[in-house]
């Protein structure tokens, strides 16, 4: 019974905040990041604002949320692609393709207004866990071959995530398939023999 | 008359400047950053405490001073390579490796108790400045047929930029040659056909 009530309360509040962070978003692309107000978010997501302040004290614990989820679901992109069908070097090359894209629509016309969140927790969770999966991945691609077997995959994972946060700055999604068409050249077994 | 009375004082100026910069590496090194204080480089500078404040009006402004030197020299030492004698390709090489090591040193034991200075108007010009060397010599390498062509040189000199800021956590001067081999590869004219 109090296993059940618990359940209950848990998917409330998973609730409310998902509602919060969906309103915010919406909010922010209506008017821009600086032009939102907690009272226009407690509206939109049909919650009270007194109930909004239970959950969320400011706006930027609201943005955290907000992108913790987005991170949530990129890395859940990956990891299904990782462990999808096809060969090792086939994965590995939709995987870079995909974070890039990713880092590239990161750049939003409100990113500059954003508070940098690549220091918080779960920032660096998510890149730790990424590395460990590009790590996974390149060692699986080296085995069958694709990949460079004269540096470890550890090493060229970091190579690639750090290559990869180029994409940023591209000005297109063309653009965005030179720089993996780049990098997957930096990974790519023809080079380890010269 | 007055011209050369400008030219002692300038010349005076960038003495206190340098004495002041030197005198604070020599102590950080020794005692580490939190423990030094502006009356001992005033000291070890063999200036007045009323001086070195008329020069810098705290520990964070020296900092900031220190760093631009050492941005300057680092800068120099690429743009002497990039218009040294060699072919395109080697000195492309040359650069890489070097611009690799300097990022892997500048992880000191006390790094982490500096401020971040990236966004400092002359970090960003270095980094600008960097970018067109990278570039310019990127472009002459694919010209002499060294470095792939099917992309942009500009956009070339970012994945570099990029991929080489994977050196700050290398473990060993062995991992940033790695780094360095598989960076290179991914511009090689080879890949370019594939």
């Amino acid at each position: 019974m109090p296993r059940l009530w618990d359940e209950t309360v848990d998917a409330h509040r998973r609730a409310v905040r998902a509602a919060t962070v969906e309103a915010t978003a919406e909010l922010v692309h209506e008017h821009g990041l600086r032009a939102v107000t907690m009272s226009q978010i407690a509206k939109r997501a049909g919650i009270g604002r007194a109930t909004l302040y239970k959950y969320f004290s400011d706006m930027n614990s609201i943005l955290v949320a907000w992108h913790e989820q987005q991170v949530t679901v990129h890395l859940e992109q990956l990891v299904s692609i990782k462990d999808g069908p096809g060969e090792a070097g086939a994965r590995l090359c939709e995987v870079v393709t995909r974070y890039a894209e990713i880092t590239r629509s990161s750049r939003s016309p409100h990113a500059f207004d954003f508070p940098d969140l690549h220091g918080h927790e779960h920032a660096v969770a998510a890149q730790r866990r990424l590395r460990e999966l590009l790590g996974e991945l390149i060692a699986e691609a080296a085995q069958s071959g694709a990949v460079r077997d004269d540096v470890a995959p550890a090493e060229l994972a970091e190579y690639c995530r750090h290559a990869l946060a180029a994409a940023f700055e591209l000005p297109s999604d063309d653009a965005v398939h030179r720089l993996v068409a780049v990098v997957l050249a930096g990974l790519s077994a023809s080079d380890a023999r010269s």
